[in-house]
């Protein structure tokens, strides 16, 4: 068995650079695992990364790498082309047959990667996941997938920048990773849309036409003078309790109930979509042209990540899944109080359509030549955060037994671990054996009541100079969050992610804390400046936590109990003393209760930077009331999403976006600026 | 040389289809230049078709051939796999390094498909185009490419249906053609509306803030307290004259030209576009929210394939080329009257990103596996309605001397030809030597004063038996097209589009007036019902126009005159007498001469359903008056758009949607109910 090098030579003095950067601690704290020395080495299929100091720009980084041919990538997974699709060099769609045909191997081991209550600036999650399986595959010989969320577009081009790791630890080509990739998010977009402009489209044609125009229309006489229904009527017929066959058999009252929708305006949810930050889009009056006769509404746009589709998509176990999922997707209300669905609307099979390549997750490589699959990105507020089931099944198949699939989880336990374990677990029949929560020194220190850490200010002088004891009083949140994840079952590794001015004091504090609260292990990791080669003794604790699973996966609540109080079973977990419901919220639950949707999981709509409603609460705030001012139902994708304070699902452009470094060079096609 | 076979064999019994079928002739008329006798064989690398009658659906014939790996369509192109990237197993794109590699050898022959005026249901010129390549490649040997416009996706799923042909003359996968293909309308639509919200944003952000503090935020001090203008910044400076490099030197006066671009809402022509048939978009009012601080405004969305960075596609001839038409894109005025661009928002190079892929050309293939390059589908209104020069470009050197490349026109002569004469070769420098106009004894018969033609309503009895008097009546507007073609210096084939009720006296007369009207040839086609083998007669007389032009290319007006001649130089193409301007083209025809635009050529913005801009005047009108009732420029793709009448940019959805057809075998995967 491979074990940890206590002393990981670092060959290159600690650099300065942005955003996480290697250690000034010359010595690495030992870790009480380590028994054998080792000097890790890179395996066959992987490459020398030549790191530089100080870090360049994550752009140069990726740009400095050749990637390999994705189907080498493929090869070294023993997947057969038959069961993947080229989308050029670079990118290729698993096929979802892959998995049928891998389906009686025994899965690898399957570990989520959160972290705790985060700062603005982010802890480095996506770097942390990516750096594991660097180390994992291309130091610890092992074989290893990374599952990673495909990012929005529009954050690229706005404040965020890209979302592919950073530093030595990133997907790469990462401009590939962070524009279209293989058009997953612009088939989301086509058939959300389709799917709003099926809406006012039916309402307009309603509003001028008899029942009996309506059906006429919606069920044609044919050439041979004979009419019939489409499959997507059969569902609706079904729905109906209506079991005829034929258009002509159907009660004038009959007719009326199947063609007419009714769908109340002010019940609509169902939003479009944009993968651009368009603030001006958040509200607006549609239907203002002279031929839509005055049909006026206020809707919005989303950012597509947060269509329900997006959902869908992430939580989809087949196609088959896929097609009931997207049409069984709630956009209204009748005015009688039925739910309208996709299907109700004939557009269920055209959602499908549109998804249908969308499905098959994308693979592509780390800096050091690890297979990564990105696959779906659903909004960690208003969705569960998380990347899809499909790629998370396939991966642990191709890793095999004694492989391992390293998934990301969006934002703090609160968020993206929990629904990780109540919303995705409990869909795909996946258990993971291994948590790992990141921290960073920074993040602590504001638990421990730093200053505000304010995205494009500069640091506080109390996050660049050593103050242990602001440390230990944040450490309150991390070991709240390890509570937490332990309940599941799961052993849980600190991966602390170092910053040049960090001290070993302020790290040994986290270490120690980490395992008072009951981590399996916490390790120091460098992997933004070193690669793989910085989270090797993350990669070696992550096997031993795998390896040394004793209790089964336990859900924070069962599914047959009422929306409330699978509520309340999330906001005590938060720390809240109880829950508070608006009239709007207590109206919307007893709606879903009586639609029965009651049994569906819970998506909580809170801030990730509290455990609480408030964020400005740092640390571990105990005590409050969880105010619920509203519910809404994700019913295609399955589960119920109380909203606890206003959530914007969609981002604004500043007076200087991203966009003003990025640009082309047209000599070379390469693309410069993006950060 | 391979000549006609006078007695085309037609192994089945004419068939009773649609909308397209075998003729129930049994005798062709002789053509002229069918001196020998041949049977047309298969080439080695092309397949058999089986045809059946009736002809199938268009799903169901697509379906039914297995289509060969693409990259063995790239393989008889002797195309290097180091110049194209696979899109899956029946996609590639063609990378420019294709072009750049062959730009020395010489280009095909260079021929363009367009057709009469047609009626509504469209007169098969997309399937005549590929019938005609099916015809040139698969029995004539020849090498040839066909190319075609990207249809957009929207009418998929309305009323239209696909756009890939028909019957046996088909490209296929017809479920890719149709729907998200390698994804070239998607980044159009991402563009376009980063653009937009660039718009917003930016107007959003100069209202509340001073001219130092918006200079202060674009050009932000970095950590080295330096600040720096960035390339994007440079060519806004250059535009305003200002040749200083660092941001500290510039006057609080030219502070403020820099940076406040001072937009008058009013003059915004840029709208946002989604590629959905979404009526409801068409007119609204965006900035609603209480965060937009009541800077509402009406705007509307067009379909995508409307925005002018489809245009630019279209027209672009090199990445270089790309990146400046973006950058130069004017998206209104400053209240000062300056035209404000892209670039002036910082974004000409962010959009290049976002189309850096779509620039490459899609390879497909035909039914018979003949080669096809899909790229760009403006609108053929309010844009010029061809498909790329870049594609053109490419195949031109692909087929090499001898070979042939086809290539689509929208509409009639007076619409897409047009354009493709006095924009597109204007722009590539290429020259074709034979147009191919497609004609319908039924369009005919309308032009002759039939009754009218309206989709989804059965035809009259008047196009369903002879009347030859009303065919001969028609031809006046077969005619005008032939002669208005002739005038740009290239041979003329009319290509007869077969019908089963067509007699052979209707059809004789279509050929008689033809060559009266000065056509090169006339030639009667079923390739739908028989695919390229119904189409070789098209094809022998195709290529003989090529091997005899004698003439030069002669465009209908020179850039250096002004807007107003140009207008009227193509209005008198049209038959009219005189043009008409409101006052507010006379208005934006001052603006964009004072602006430095006149010099660009005109695409008219006309009905496709008449010569005139009444669609009610079939035939060949004259003496009319054309109206303008306003003029638009589309400045970075490269044209000025006069307006004649009011161009719907956005379809709708009716009551039955095409989409209720529309689903997938979730077990084969197969999509069903594409029309």
């Amino acid at each position: 068995m491979v074990v940890a090098n206590r002393h990981l030579p670092f060959p290159h003095p600690p650099p300065i650079a942005r955003p996480y950067i290697s250690p000034t601690v010359k010595t690495f704290v030992s870790l009480p695992h380590s028994t054998e020395a080792v000097i890790p080495t890179m395996t066959s299929s992987s490459r020398k990364l030549q790191v530089m100091t100080p870090v360049p720009s994550d752009i140069d980084i990726a740009n400095s790498v050749e990637p390999l041919h994705i189907s080498e990538i493929a090869k070294d997974l023993n997947l057969s082309p038959l069961h993947y699709d080229l989308y050029g060099k670079y990118k290729a769609k698993v096929l979802l047959s892959a998995f049928d045909e891998l389906q009686d191997r025994e899965d690898g081991y399957y570990v989520v990667v959160g972290g705790i209550t985060p700062t603005p600036l982010g802890e480095g999650k996506s770097t942390t996941t990516v750096g594991l399986c660097q180390a994992l595959g291309a130091y610890l010989n092992k074989k290893v997938v990374t599952c990673l969320r495909q990012p929005s577009q529009g954050p690229t081009f706005g404040i965020k920048g890209g979302a592919a790791g950073g530093g030595y630890s990133q997907v790469i080509p990462m401009d590939e990773f962070n524009l279209h990739l293989t058009g997953d998010i612009h088939a989301i977009t086509a058939s959300n849309n389709l799917l709003a402009a099926a809406i006012d489209a039916r309402m307009f044609h309603e509003a001028s036409q008899s029942d009996k125009a309506l059906f006429n229309r919606l069920c044609p006489v044919n050439k041979e003078g004979k009419r019939s229904f489409t499959d997507v009527m059969f569902r609706r017929l079904r729905k109906l309790g209506i079991s005829k066959t034929s258009p002509d058999e159907l009660t004038p009252e009959e007719v009326k109930r199947f063609a007419r929708l009714d769908i109340d305006p002010e019940s609509i949810t169902w939003r479009r979509v944009m993968d651009v930050n368009d603030r001006f889009l958040r509200k607006m009056t549609v239907g203002q042209g002279s031929e839509e006769k005055g049909m006026i509404r206020e809707t919005g746009f989303d950012i597509s990540v947060a269509s329900e589709i997006m959902a869908v998509l992430a939580l989809t176990t087949s196609l088959d899944d896929m097609r009931e999922r997207l049409g069984t997707m709630v956009i209204g209300n009748s005015r009688a109080g039925e739910p309208i669905t996709a299907d109700d609307l004939g557009v269920g099979g055209a959602l499908t359509v549109l998804m249908k390549d969308a499905i098959h997750p994308t693979l592509m490589q780390t800096l050091e030549g690890t297979p990564v699959l990105v696959h779906a990105g659903p909004f960690a507020n208003i969705a569960h955060g998380n990347s899809s089931i499909v790629a998370d099944k396939i991966a642990l198949k191709l890793v095999g037994p004694g492989g391992f699939v390293v998934t990301e989880a969006g934002f703090g336990s609160d968020i993206g671990t929990e629904k990780f374990m109540n919303i995705k677990c409990r869909y795909s029949g996946l258990r993971p054996q291994c948590a790992v929560v990141v921290a960073t020194v920074r993040a602590l220190k504001m638990h421990g009541g730093g200053p505000g850490v304010v995205a494009g200010r500069p640091l506080d002088h109390a996050y660049v100079s050593e103050n242990v004891s602001l440390v230990e009083a944040g450490c309150v949140n991390l070991a709240k969050h390890i509570s937490n994840i332990k309940a599941y079952g799961v052993n849980v590794v600190v991966a602390v992610n170092v910053f040049s001015t960090d001290t070993e004091a302020e790290l040994n504090a986290v270490r120690k804390f980490s395992m008072d609260a009951g981590a399996f292990d916490a390790v120091i990791c460098s992997h933004h400046a070193h690669g793989g080669k910085g989270a090797v003794d993350l990669g070696i604790a992550v096997e031993r936590a795998c390896q040394n699973i004793t209790q089964p996966l336990k859900f924070l609540y069962p599914l047959d109990i009422s929306i409330k109080e699978k509520i309340e079973a999330i906001a005590k977990s938060y720390g809240a003393s109880g829950v508070e419901y608006s009239d709007q919220a207590e109206k919307q639950i007893e709606m879903y209760t009586q639609q029965g949707f009651s049994n569906l999981p819970i998506c909580m709509s809170k801030t990730q930077y509290s455990f609480s409603h408030d964020a400005s609460k740092k640390g571990a705030p105990s005590g409050f009331v969880l105010p619920v001012r509203d519910v809404r139902g994700s019913i295609g994708a399955g589960f119920i999403y109380p909203l606890v304070g206003t959530m914007s699902t969609m981002p604004g452009l500043p007076t200087r976006p991203c966009f003003y470094e990025i640009d082309i060079d047209t000599v070379t096609g390469k693309v410069v600026g993006l950060s």
